[in-house]
């Protein structure tokens, strides 16, 4: 169900959505393919989106809109608390989600953990819009490990913000959706702690599946449980959610608006408006969080 | 490019998105196609979206998800001003707009004017879940007319809510998106009254240029002038949009959260909060509105 090809005769790339839709797209060439021991990476250039690259068929980042998820993923934990200084992102090997953090000068460190080297030196080549900064930035200091590991071995009350940057809960990203894994974040945050994970979508059964059970473990875990959504078009159903988990910080009632806006942060689709908005969350969206897990 | 087609050998439904992106549907049967004097309409049903229909190839309304269309391009209005009693629906003709206005009893008069009778009718054999009610409410008067002509006729002042449901600017739509008839609009509007109007999408171009041609004539007619999003996953990108014009109510200044909970209507979509956040517009989206006429 879920995998990528280029037929014979053409240029298209398509996805799965659920077993019965699907998302094509022509491209005007596959520039890169390899099989990894963690994953398939692909990298394609097409018209509308620019340069894309997928995971195991899945699309990771297009350069059309790949600042929506960035930019969503990052600044809402950063306006709530922008003391924030230490942080851990686990994933986000293609760059953006640093790139929109090393935008803030008073963070001192970001501890990336991505399983796979390739998804790194294949962005950095094909993808300088989300890895370019990655060398230049002496904040960031990669590592490419298991994020469970590596998390396992950090001090406890270190990070204070923890970012999960992970693909759906299958093949190398499923270990990023446990319940042993939530708790290790719980250990490792600092008081003021936020936890930030990639949190599926609510409209098609497989994304929901995975949506109800990351949330359901994490509430059991943290006093504020929070979901957010944005449009990310290019992922299925366009509707799509990070889960907003602390130990004390609300993203409501902490958000620190003037703090965020003194920072002149230029981005393209977040603003203080849009924090508060991503909140508000259709009926379906809450019946579904509130009562089944 | 926006046509759709099933191929002789399975069963697969898709709409172009864009000139390279589609999206397809594998369907159980066609059970309905119609050419009519104004559009071709096709009815189908597949797996998960359960019955659907399309006008010219063009996903309009399906089981699944038109709940979100339908209580958006209307509660949001009723929520601003609790006392409407006379309503136009232009278009409409799958019924879904007046089954969620038929649920104020403090409504008493809503027209609908549709160009396409045949609309009406294969949606109340196929659709009940959006058609059905139009044969049991006295309130809605049904007009098989074109919805210029029909606006051009009536008394000045005698809306309070025009709703302008309509297809894409292109086809029988077309001059529904015109100066011409925004103007009619205003002038049929009452002292209190608001424009919603379908307002397209800012992500593919097609869609993006609709959006700024509606709001730069839309902005030059009324003092109050605000877009509204939601998430609608099967039209292009699921990142849609409605126009809220009005001659004095602010949808978010003016939004009577009290009156409107009080009516204890029903929906999996809407409610007070994303009544306020849908307003929340993504940066891209403002500099789109704000910049380029």
């Amino acid at each position: 169900m879920r995998q990528s090809y280029i037929p014979s005769g053409g240029a298209i790339w398509w996805q799965n959505w659920d077993e019965t839709t699907k998302l094509s797209i022509e491209v005007k060439e596959m520039i890169h393919s390899e099989q990894t021991p963690f994953q398939k990476i692909e990298v394609y250039r097409s018209d509308t989106y620019g340069t894309f690259f997928t995971l195991d068929g899945l699309m990771m980042v297009n350069e059309k809109d790949e600042f929506i998820y960035h930019e969503m993923i990052t600044h809402v934990a950063m306006a709530t608390n922008p003391d924030i200084q230490t942080i851990l992102i686990i994933g986000g090997g293609d760059g953006g989600t640093s790139r929109e953090l090393s935008k803030y000068p008073k963070i001192k460190r970001i501890d990336m953990v991505e399983i796979d080297e390739r998804v790194v030196r294949v962005c950095e080549t094909y993808l300088p819009v989300t890895a370019g900064h990655l060398k230049e930035d002496s904040r960031i200091k990669l590592y490419f490990e298991d994020g469970f590991k590596f998390i396992s071995n950090q001090m406890d009350g270190i990070y204070d913000l923890i970012i999960v940057d992970s693909t759906d809960p299958i093949g190398p990203g499923e270990g990023l959706f446990t319940k042993a894994f939530y708790e290790l974040c719980h250990r490792k945050l600092s008081p003021n702690g936020i936890l930030i994970n990639q949190h599926e979508s609510p409209y098609y059964e497989f994304h929901q599946k995975g949506m109800l059970r990351a949330h359901a473990r994490i509430k059991a875990l943290f006093p504020v449980v929070e979901v957010y959504q944005y449009h990310m078009p290019t992922y299925p159903s366009g509707h799509w959610l990070f889960g907003f988990a602390s130990k004390k910080l609300d993203p409501i009632g902490d958000h620190n608006v003037k703090a965020w806006e003194k920072l002149g942060i230029k981005t393209r689709y977040y603003n203080s408006k849009i924090h508060e908005g991503a909140f508000a969350l259709p009926n379906y969206v809450l019946d579904l969080i509130n009562h089944r897990e």
